[in-house]
């Protein structure tokens, strides 16, 4: 992966070429070689690392909301999707959901709708140099063109209108997972989810706690929500 | 992988060879050969299906308690860790740990002091016929083999024991993450991060809804703590 | 109020009089005439305490489920409810929550439809020899008799049909608090919530934690859930 | 209780005497002599309403923070005070927890140590005419000059300094409840809760939810700690 994350106290930078100009001074292009401590020509302390994808996430040029690392780890734990696996998703938004599958999957199909949104994705991806995307500008609730998929993932208004898609391109023991930020879209989905089983719809959320020497509670406030997820898994062919 | 999930109303199993015996009756193993729906000698509806991770974890031969795939997902989303990654964790107690791992990373070294335990996860991977796992019968409070490595993954009961060792075998940039049932363990571990920065804790939850056509709430009584995640990154070199 | 409250182990018993026959022994008429620590004739500790109106709702005979002390006290926080306060509930079920509110308020309206529930309640609140509750063998739907109440508290299961005749009862700035297991039936709620307004809906949620000298975490399964609170108030005379 | 609570939109006032002067425009003294909806010179619609304990806990003068009415909820609930009961309390603060358990006990004996908050919370108390509160300017480590108290509840950093001085304030089976910011302030009171049982601590959250007709879910940002609550009972006699 292309590029390099910077981290100057609690804000970070993703570099890619040429000097870094941050609020606290420039960090040279000959420094940015290394790994490690470096100091800006004002001399504070900066940290080279590694990019990761979930730094570029963090970082991404967002149109609509995005999927968190951590609920896309949740959804790659509980399927167990993995280097061979085949994953169609929708709608790709900024790419970032599309971006997460690719790190750990053989090959992701996106969909969207949107002339604008895709566009977007397609920069976006550019950018990391990933290869084993293939972006569809596409409506998914209009059917899918894969076959034997492991994993069908939806972020869409009205999911229940591509259950039938997903059902046609998942193999048998496919998932199909969405993502609804309301719980009554989740209730609809699983009024229409036919042909699935071992329904489950769960609500993540990741306490943050504050640690010092005296200190030891969750922080005050803090985001609680994300989304809903809702688990099925195709149980036949057609 | 080897193996397949049958699933009868709620209850799964792991067929590998020869006919299944259930409460709901026999599955001939010529009628395993297949995926998809088909019922036991007593006429009761099974499910065939392709074994996945999760699955097995559910099922998995265990001594002590293990991390959950929920868990596991989140660590995986948070620190980006992908085909190209290499991995050290400890202690590998019944293994799943090391398996769901070595289902997404290119290679997994996994310590484990007891005898016994590693024993029981030596059988538990073999079973699945895994290949990209080193089980070592070594205590990693001692020293970690492995250089330039992109995560270290504990779940130990004194796990600051195993900071030095972490930090001498991440590469710049690499995460430590740390699983500990009490905050206490991760309040412990923080004080002694030498060397790492963008420590975070944090308490996951998953908390599942009961869906129905006039049923929409959390379910009333469920599992609400697994344990603590603790994660940070190494800034330097030695 | 009447009775004592034994405690022996995790076990907790009410007594009223006689001897107390317990599953580690007896404990005599006489010895229970004090209060603190005694013993069983079998010779184990136990502890006489006062009885309070907590220990009696976790004892309480039961037919529909009730609501915890925890959630009635979140009611009595958010609306300042008091010593002058006059308050209708409706549906009484076991009479729990209108014993609860007896217990801090002037004088409690309560409505219970079912001739089985209304009987069981009354036996209830007279073992107790509580005077300030009126209960009403009536349908809150048709209407409710008082004027100028101060809380209207509703635990139905379709309180939107309460909403009328509980803006009627309320005085100006009273609450409208209403009690649902379904999230959606706060919905449906909010949207006929005419003649109201601050209106706002929570899911409390009490973690139990587990102390000890190297123990420090919530309780791994634990109740999660019991019910949504909404809350409104009313602005307007009618 | 003096004051009336005036509504427009989201922003809430107090009023006590003379003209109310708003961002919004001015309201008549003579218009805020009664309830419901009035208009501001402006035009603007307001809601003049009762004031209740909690609308003046809301905007009450602080110096350290308050207990949330929620949470004092929730120790009213699990310890059934009621028009009965006595209670000591410390430390005072601003007052916010004495003025809402004298809202519905008896008698409220308040401890505090600091003169400038002992004076800011007499006259928070003063403002609302509030009768059945004994203020102390005094230190409760060392020691408590009531007797036979129903409830005594702690809002302090070292709280394991109190334990003894409630020990002896309390009658057998009265509460002893203990609020702490950290979970590690619980740990080390549970050490020290010597003469004591039925020791919990719980960590209360009331997740607010957004409903609207396509809309149902958590609030996204919310305050989701305040404190842990600590609750035990006193056995015995000294």
């Amino acid at each position: 992966m292309e590029g390099k994350l910077v981290l100057i106290g609690d804000k970070a930078f993703i570099w890619y070429k040429g000097d870094l100009h941050t609020h606290k001074g420039v960090i040279s292009k000959e420094k940015l070689k290394q790994y490690g401590r470096v100091e800006t020509h004002k001399g504070v302390e900066a940290y080279i690392l590694p990019l990761t994808i979930p730094d570029y996430i963090a970082k991404i040029k967002r149109g609509p909301a995005i999927i968190q690392p951590r609920d896309f780890g949740i959804i790659t734990g509980l399927t167990g999707i993995n280097k061979e696996s085949i994953v169609v998703e929708a709608g790709t938004g900024s790419g970032a959901m599309a971006i997460m599958l690719a790190n750990i999957v053989k090959m992701v199909y996106s969909y969207e709708k949107r002339k604008d949104f895709y566009r977007l994705a397609k920069k976006n991806i550019e950018k990391l140099g990933i290869k084993n995307i293939m972006l569809k500008n596409k409506d998914i609730y209009q059917g899918i063109d894969e076959r034997g998929v492991d994993l069908v993932f939806l972020d869409l208004p009205q999911p229940w209108l591509a259950v039938r898609p997903a059902f046609q391109a998942l193999k048998t023991g496919g998932f199909l997972v969405v993502y609804t930020p309301q719980i009554s879209q989740a209730q609809e989905l699983v009024r229409n989810a036919k042909g699935f089983i071992h329904i489950s719809t769960i609500q993540p959320s990741c306490i943050e706690w504050v640690i010092g020497e005296k200190i030891l509670r969750p922080r005050h406030i803090q985001r609680i929500h994300t989304g809903f997820i809702t688990i099925m898994r195709k149980t036949e062919n057609d």
